[in-house]
């Protein structure tokens, strides 16, 4: 049988058997080597390029390999298979989902204050962040011949007598620990535990004083993010990020149900999303605040709805067949030790509730986060991730919907697109005559391209379609130095040429892309769209636009309505508020009124079924044009030259 | 580096590498060999025997190895060190520990009659065997666009119809397998679960109707039984049994104790109790009776103090230090998923009660089946396993205790020791005159004998004390073809020639041997002579005597008496009730009140710690001849010759 070498560049290599005719993606994700791709192998989106170094494969031919990448090596892993023993190198580029693990420092920036101001305007709202967790200090008897009760009734008679409870549960992990920690200072412990009523759970015995934890993790389709923090103070101790390990099994939710639905993939994806996503961020998390996993003592989960079903291991196949129906919208009943989490066996992990199949607890986390639910003025809440979803509303009513953008605000499905990670193009401008660029990248001073994140596509199709580069419809329309068309008369425009790219390939956008992008953006606009106008409302009584997610910080509002996307109303009335699903867990992770909070504003949350909605598609089809079709919606978009 | 090959008798082998220098039983219980060490490595024993087959090692002499075997290359695994590669024979007698998963007949049998005359007793004396545990058959409406209750919902709703409960509790595998088994019959399932007054605890979810199942589990030191029965009828569907895999870390719960302070040893313990013992074993019943693991709903686990703590994985380091006091009696918090079984992860275990370091769960289960509690008599329990321990009283009061009678009842620390399994003598006549034995083996007919257990033990030493061959001190006193004396004139009885035996090697009785059986059963005695006179009581006030536990239903109360192990009343006095740890915990596996009654009855049971109780160090010196130094206590024991 051919024997399949996968050489990382950055270093490393996973040795394999195959079959000759199986596909090298198939082979590649059998033996758990990351390549990414996004568009789950169908040739797509181009991202699963890997280099033969020795040997052969048998490749069809793609649009995404030049003539000359071909000559070097250069195939789709998706679309070679496997002719004999062969040498494949796995670029970066390709693996950058597993976009190194990232501790984030907590002492400034941006997104630590948006997360702030979220924080203090929940709480500004009434959301009471105390909580019924209590460590406390005891000194006991030593045993004796005279007094020979066993541990545990020696700790729960302590327990009944300091903190005036008649019942005492020791929990499993405490219970394990309980004889050794005892006798590590004579029999003076700290207990940390949770009160209920006249009862006490005690959780982790420890003879130092250590603080509780909690935390708060947001499970993307492509990022895990998470913050650790005090339980009693609600201060951040450290804050991780993580791709999300399942994205080799496809970028978008109904790839990963997919692959779910097959032999062992639950296990798999379960597996991808837990031991090799959520428990190494938890490690991280752990480890920079310098806190043992024990001390996690309650975990707080916001995810999409199939994000939380993979992640509990539910399967998610009803969630994509008719009648869109999850497995759960709330369930209680999860802990730590269910899933082998790297925490306290015993910690609840509280799921922020799901409302539909494609409104999940990330969204209503969000508008915990996002205050709608107590205000008198209307508030459009947009999360941009691998999907887009809205809610609308004030504290009478909410209503929420989701819509298939798809991974293009992350970059997925653009040929040069990527998340906003260092290397990324986050912003651009053109000169309006010579449309030479102007673009600001993510990461240190002299970080050369790699290619562009979300807002920098913003940017970059405004920027074109104001100085007249592309048309209404996203064709090119001008020559210019940065301007190529192949032979069909396709045109791209060149961001950067080889020699200026940090890969030393291309970074261009070109009309197909364009046209990814403006369905995308399209999507997003008749969604609001749609959803006001079943409310018998429009855009003008929109008083607050909170845009969170992926995107970043770097999204230019301004752009954003020029090119269609965002409804054309006062800036001021626009506000970036970051990671809102974060921000919600974060507060859940705290609280149980916060928990009891999104569970109610959840249950009062109507779903609005786009898909199915009479005037969807037409409203969709007017939107897939530059500014809309109907450009009196967008008096305020410019086209230039 | 040396190389050491283990090859297995049986066949296979471990080859691992090892430093020069290290000790050959070290490098073995590092690599998971299972090579027997009752003695846990200090050269007494003799059981840890291997052949060196290629190389050779570093080996000190041993009284346990004669000339012919060190020529032949027998060595003891404690006592040598590796010098260089070396393969060496692990023989089966060695890993006989493992003594082959045995799944038991339960149409018939002596030990199945025993076990059902003991419930049927239990239920006589009023125990109620029923449970809150139902099974329920429900048909849903299936989901359309007008009804788009997720599955949690969809579920609880028709639980609260169907079995008007108010509240229920999804547990973390029936969530799991929710959404799947819904859609396997159109919403036509049956839910498991437990009845807690106005809420049920939904435990399982099938599309077919499958029996729900408890298991009772005895973690013995040596061997772990266990049955699987029908958790409504009680019907027996299965029995199973396997050496814990714990004895090759030494034989005794002292040395078990021992290995679990080291480092790593906690986790090491209990792998080899629950991963390599009791797993395998609930598998196979499983297997035998046809059903699920996920439809054990309830688990029940008696075994002695260190056993219940080092399965739960709790330090049991306080156990054998005063003031001799273990982490816990009673405690309850436990479920199958904590410790990773092979069971539904939300199953309760519940563990019998301990009442002391040295009386576990096993006695009070045991003392469950044994109905010492129900009577106006006086019943002696008698538990002889790798220890023993007794229990006395009645329905007014009960005491109980320990006594350090070691492994002898089991074969350890006897030569030709054995387990009472295929091949053990169990039982032994012998010629007044010619000395000439008459013995019966367990097995199949044909079986030659491989070595002695308990029982035989007690007839070989019994009868040799009866012909006369062996003084009160267990001296060898006659001549004869099957007395041999070596050249400090220590005397020994060969029960099986070489030419005789299954194994090639002589099966015999030595001084060493018959003093350390001595040692045992004056342990015994003296043990229920002091426990009697701390009560102002004696023998003579015995109604009943219940032997249990491992020596086997082979043993001869009147050969028992004979030899001063058990005092000389009545014979119709004495029964022998089987592993009735095993009864109890099956009692308790159904039912509640079973179990609570377990619990109140460890709360009223007196613990005498005869370690230092005064007098007792003498009775044990007194008891320590055949059958006694006061001779006027054992009227019927004989010596004819």
């Amino acid at each position: 049988m051919p024997e399949v070498i996968f050489q990382y560049e950055a270093g490393g290599l996973i040795q394999v058997t195959a079959n000759a005719g199986d596909i090298l993606l198939d082979v590649a994700r059998a033996a758990n080597v990351p390549i990414d791709a996004p568009c789950s192998g169908n040739g797509a989106c181009g991202k699963c390029r890997v280099r033969v170094l020795e040997g052969e494969l048998d490749s069809l031919p793609s649009q995404h390999i030049s003539d000359a990448e071909l000559a070097e090596g250069w195939r789709l892993a998706c679309g070679s298979r496997i002719a004999g023993d062969v040498t494949v190198l796995v670029p970066d580029i390709a693996s950058a989902y597993q976009s190194r693990m990232k501790t984030a420092d907590l002492s400034s920036g941006e997104e630590v204050e948006i997360f702030a101001k979220l924080m203090t305007d929940v709480k500004g709202a009434g959301v009471d962040f105390s909580n019924d967790f209590e460590s406390v200090r005891l000194e006991m008897d030593v045993p004796t011949l005279d007094d020979t009760r066993p541990d545990n009734e020696r700790l729960t008679d302590a327990l009944c007598a300091t903190l005036g409870v008649e019942q005492v549960e020791i929990s499993f992990p405490c219970m394990c620990r309980l004889a050794q920690v005892l006798r590590e200072d004579d029999f003076r412990v700290y207990v940390s535990g949770l009160r209920k009523g006249d009862s006490f759970i005690a959780l982790d015995i420890s003879a130092l004083d250590e603080p509780m934890c909690t935390v708060a993790i947001d499970i993307g389709t492509t990022t895990v993010s998470a913050v650790l923090s005090d339980l009693k103070t609600g201060k951040l101790l450290a804050k991780a990020s993580s791709g999300n390990g399942q994205i080799r099994y496809g970028a978008d939710v109904i790839n990963r149900i997919v692959e779910q639905t097959r032999p062992g993939g639950r296990e798999r994806l379960q597996k991808a999303v837990i031991h090799e996503t959520v428990n190494p961020v938890l490690s991280a998390l752990c480890k920079s605040a310098g806190v043992e996993p024990r001390r996690i003592l309650r975990l707080a989960v916001a995810g999409n709805t199939t994000m939380n079903h993979l992640f509990v291991g539910v399967s998610a196949e009803s969630v994509r067949m008719e009648p869109y129906m999850p497995s759960f919208f709330h369930w209680d009943g999860l802990r730590a030790g269910d899933l082998g989490l790297t925490a306290n066996s015993a910690a609840r992990v509280v799921l922020a509730p799901n409302i539909g199949s494609y409104v999940g607890g990330d969204i209503t986390a969000g508008t915990l986060a996002g205050l709608l639910w107590d205000r008198d003025e209307f508030t459009l809440f947009i999360d941009l991730g691998t999907n887009g979803e809205l809610v609308f509303g004030n504290r009478d009513f909410m209503i929420s919907c989701a819509c298939s953008a798809g991974p293009a605000f992350e970059g997925g499905d653009i040929s040069c697109g990527m998340r906003a990670t260092d290397g990324a193009i986050e912003g651009v401008k053109l000169d309006t005559s010579s449309m030479e660029p102007d673009f600001s990248i993510i990461g240190e001073a002299g970080q050369k391209p790699v290619g562009l994140c979300g807002s920098g596509i913003i940017d970059l199709i405004s920027e074109l379609y104001r100085v007249g580069a592309i048309s209404s419809k996203g064709h090119f329309a001008r020559e210019g130095r940065r301007i190529a068309y192949d032979k069909h008369g396709s045109g791209r425009y060149i961001l950067a040429f080889p020699e200026e790219s940090e890969t030393g390939r291309e970074i261009s956008l070109n009309e197909v892309d364009i046209d990814s992008f403006i369905r995308a953006k399209g999507a997003i606009f008749s969604a609001i769209d749609t959803m006001l106008k079943s409310l018998d409302m429009d855009v003008s009584m929109i008083d607050h636009v909170l845009v969170a997610g992926g995107i970043g910080s770097g999204i230019d509002m301004k752009n954003a309505i020029n090119i269609g996307m965002f409804p054309d109303i006062e800036l001021e009335k626009y506000a970036y508020i970051g990671n809102s699903s974060l921000a919600g867990a974060y507060a859940i992770s705290l609280s149980e009124h916060a928990e009891e909070k999104t569970v109610t504003l959840a249950a009062n949350m109507t779903y609005l079924e786009l898909s199915t909605y009479p005037g969807y598609m037409d409203a969709f089809v007017a939107a897939c044009f530059l500014p809309h079709t109907d450009i009196s919606l967008f008096p305020h978009s410019v086209q230039e030259a």
